[in-house]
């Protein structure tokens, strides 16, 4: 019917590119949107590179996700954020976050690895000019670290705003990596004597310990329990 | 005296250089070898930045260490290593490996924080071209994973060692950079009602799992206990 508006339904993958199809173990490789954000928001930390002086740069960095915008923040004085300044054309970054879930031991040296998930993302980041989009970018940031926070705690005042450069990554160039699974040795070293398997890696919190300073009463809240 | 040579003490410090001082939290910064070998031996991955066609990379990877060298393999055809080719002058490559030790909830929004230890080398990656260097370099990349392992598997044939290209990065330009201690809060919100604290993270194995095909009679080697 003319003038009717097809639905648009979100696409639920990531379009690959030459830069995000790898050229080993491609088997391991996605572009799929639930996955990579699962992987990210697991993180507390991403690693972000960037180029300076023609060399490469990668520093490790908290940051949050809205939707298909990452951010990252830092005091307006750091140098990935004063290199991203509100007038030029923004800076070309690849994130990367990656979490090892298992150390995989097989009987030869050669098949030793581990079970790991990765997520890289490229493209061009861009400070963030306007402040509502960069206090949402705020609370992103601390709910990335532990779900639900930034409602329980001081949003950050004028001086604070001031002092934190932002910078917004869109997710478009992005693609996940993982292995899962157990060793994979040659047949015919199945019968040496090594111990072969899979070691999983502890995750999650120890007891959180408490401020000495807290006010009277105040409770561990149920998003730490 | 003439003619006497001085006794040379092996330096405990790397030089910093102006890649290496950061612009903030200058405080946090360290070049004690010491401290800078610990970092690196604890972190099962790390993530390797280069650039490509001018934009940067940034990839997870094993990696190995020996003294004051570091090593990454790979098969031959994966991209770095083939950017590292035996007859070019190396390729210029950033490593950072980053340990995420606590997490920090702090009353206000701004200072929340995590605990962590990094380290960032700058420097030339080349390949290894000589037999001896390439079989520690894998002997290390083993024993990264397990302390001891190496010895307890069974050595690369001629195969897998034709398969697996080895790069070097001497340790030289190299800072490490941590965060410790608690919430720093300001005065006045400490009597905020937010709960704040530290988080400290699980750390170590889970029971490994031994893999099905399990020559009869091989025990979990003590190094796993």
């Amino acid at each position: 019917m003319q003038g009717t508006q097809q639905p648009t339904s979100e696409p639920t993958a990531y379009t690959p590119t030459d830069r995000t199809v790898p050229t080993r173990s491609a088997e391991r490789a996605s572009y799929d949107k639930e996955l990579v954000h699962s992987i990210l928001d697991e993180a507390y930390v991403c690693h972000l590179g960037f180029v300076r002086d023609g060399a490469p740069v990668v520093l490790p960095t908290l940051f949050g996700r809205v939707g298909d915008r990452l951010y990252v923040h830092g005091s307006t004085g750091s140098r990935p954020l004063r290199m991203t300044g509100q007038a030029d054309p923004g800076l070309e970054v690849c994130l990367t976050v990656t979490h090892v879930d298992a150390l995989i031991l097989a009987r030869s040296a050669f098949h030793h690895s581990i079970n790991y998930r990765s997520v890289v993302v490229h493209g061009v980041a861009h400070q963030v000019t306007d402040p509502e989009e960069k206090r949402l970018a705020l609370d992103a940031l601390v709910d990335h670290v532990v779900p639900g926070r930034s409602a329980d705690s001081r949003p950050a005042n004028k001086k604070e705003l001031a002092a934190t450069a932002v910078i917004r990554l869109d997710l478009n160039e992005v693609s996940a990596k993982l292995r899962t699974g157990g060793v994979n040795d040659e047949p015919e070293d199945l019968a040496l004597p090594h111990w072969a398997g899979v070691v999983p890696l502890r995750k999650g919190y120890e007891t959180p310990l408490d401020d000495p300073d807290l006010a009277p009463g105040t409770e561990l809240p149920a998003y730490l329990g």
